[in-house]
């Protein structure tokens, strides 16, 4: 079991002192942590997006490591704050949706309601629960204080609606869920969806432009060529040799993209 | 005593190694140091957002932290490097008053002049005193070598003047002094003065648009709405629920905002 | 012997959890390893600006520092992964001359084909080798395995051709390398090549505007005033004192900057 590392996906960006001061919280309760940003650029309250980028990450890091998650545009209302117990570690956040598609994935065990206000700061404010409530229960947690203490288990979360992939005969239509800084437009086909296909015979299109055949790596194709391949988010991606397939395609989440199987070859 | 934890703000960005090249100097120094970010994007030169930011945070903390910043439009000519003593901690940067309403806060004891060059890097530059003065003082600092070792006590150190709010009878006029990445307009007016009236009876105004009485949080009002409220500042915030209220108000530091004592509540 | 350092330079940008993940995958070998960030910031691709600002970074390390760069238009293409061992620490990447400046400096003993997949991640992507590779290896590099574990030695690498300055006489024409967040223009020119000249016989031209003799420090000349001097990087730099000069000289990488040495005096 990992010895408290933390890790920290927000909405506050990097230009006020917003996450400084959750690290400042969570430091004074354990000043052994350790605290890995995943990313603090999320656009302003996009719980979804949040949890894409949440879910992209958690397979990489240590069992038992605490990710916290604070896209949180209902702070200060009758949202509850919750953790969430998984098979691979623990999540603390909102009760949003936030958290839901990366506890899948560390096999989901149990929610709780983060009712015991003897882990919160004194005077928690209506505007930063980061800093009031999920930094110090995080922190709590990291110096092994046990779920149970934080509070009751609930029945149900609110659960967030990742638009999933439809099926028609041979053909797999999706989505663009996500742009990378490269350009890249990661949809939300995952690879597993497709293991049953030969690489060769899967055709990707978006928004009705034929790509080609599932590729190996971006350096198969000329420079400025466009290709589809598995990318390193586990999905069907789109994307251009040193370039930018949201540019070249206009792109954006929602475009749909197509697999289709056939049985001629590339 | 937390056994060396250093806090670093600067107005570098993080395009470039700068911030980098300052923790491998102190992680030469002292291997063990703790490094906490508050923020690198302090408008370039903006010593007044630099000490406003650096205030918001220290409260939250360990005892003995010794805070860094380095916003330094006068790098290079006389004006003096210093640290700060105070009774939770040190602060380390130029005398231009970016310590001084942070060191307020945390109970100020004196100000010593960084005069003893053994604490320096070899070769100090007259362009970047973050990597060559700042940086390797902190880290010695942070190993436990005592103030007086870097320099005598300084009678007077600058002081920045921090746009104060003015009261005419049952009125409070203030300005807004930052605008954080959600468009909220954090004010210069405490929680503190308003403390001995009722939330529903202080009426808050922005360049002379009535916004309606302190509200306890965003969540209160509609979507789209404007609300005042207690931020996470400590300070009244005028904010947009899950909106901008810089965009809204036109607003930014400089802009007035009233608050009314009335009898009749909201 | 620093006992597990590890820098990260990257072109991924801050938006997605990229650099995170590879956090994750570092800490997941050793969990003890301390992390910097140099930049993450390096504009997609520019193998050039990131060996630049490496060479800038690796002085300020403790020795035994591995830094891992991960610029990488070439990724799953047939280009090699590498370790460069050097006197002052490891560098890890691709081999695309990103490391060679910053291993020359560190005094560059003898480079490595990264061939051993043990120390890679299972199921390795052809489009994201930060993850995959890069971070497993310095990890387990930081760790104690031994460079000659993870691969021959090669004969030769890719170099990166950075432009020098040619001397003409008395002339020495260079050009501006890289623009930082202040409008500072870094040239080619090092002190070292001037070093046996007095500095206000120095004369630097920009585009053929003449600025004047080297001076020491941003504050000597006015607010808004042009001025060379040896900057933060150890070269020639144009600045404008709390001013761009990027932006005065609409200037920016391969601008041509010249130093003429004059017998007369500023």
């Amino acid at each position: 079991m990992f010895p408290g590392l933390i890790t920290l996906l927000t909405d506050f960006g990097l230009d006020d002192a917003y996450v400084g001061i959750m690290k400042g919280v969570m430091l004074r309760i354990n000043p052994a942590v350790r605290l890995v940003d995943l990313t603090h650029a999320v656009p302003p309250e996009q719980v979804l997006a949040a949890a894409l980028i949440l879910r992209s990450a958690v397979a990489f890091f240590p069992e038992g490591t605490i990710h916290v998650a604070v896209v949180d545009p209902g702070v200060g209302s009758a949202r509850r704050a919750i953790l969430i117990e998984a098979d691979r570690g623990t999540l603390v956040g909102p009760d949003n949706g936030v958290l839901c598609p990366a506890a899948a994935l560390m096999g989901r065990r149990k929610a709780r309601w983060l009712a015991n206000e003897k882990f919160f700061l004194r005077g928690v404010s209506q505007s930063f629960h980061g800093r009031d409530i999920f930094a110090p229960v995080a922190a709590h947690l990291s110096r092994g204080v046990t779920p149970e203490e934080f509070g009751p288990v609930l029945d149900s979360i609110v659960e967030v609606d990742i638009p999933a992939p439809r099926r028609f005969g041979s053909t797999v239509v999706g989505e663009v869920v996500h742009v990378d800084r490269f350009g890249n437009l990661v949809t939300n086909i995952t690879g597993d969806a497709l293991a049953c296909f030969p690489a060769q015979q899967l055709w990707v299109s978006i928004s009705g432009t034929r790509i080609g055949a599932l590729r190996a790596a971006y350096s198969v194709v000329a420079e400025g060529a466009a290709l589809a391949l598995l990318g390193s988010w586990g999905t069907v991606e789109v994307a251009v040799r040193n370039g930018s397939a949201a540019k070249m395609f206009a792109a954006g989440p929602g475009t749909p993209v197509t697999v289709v199987v056939e049985s001629r070859e590339t």
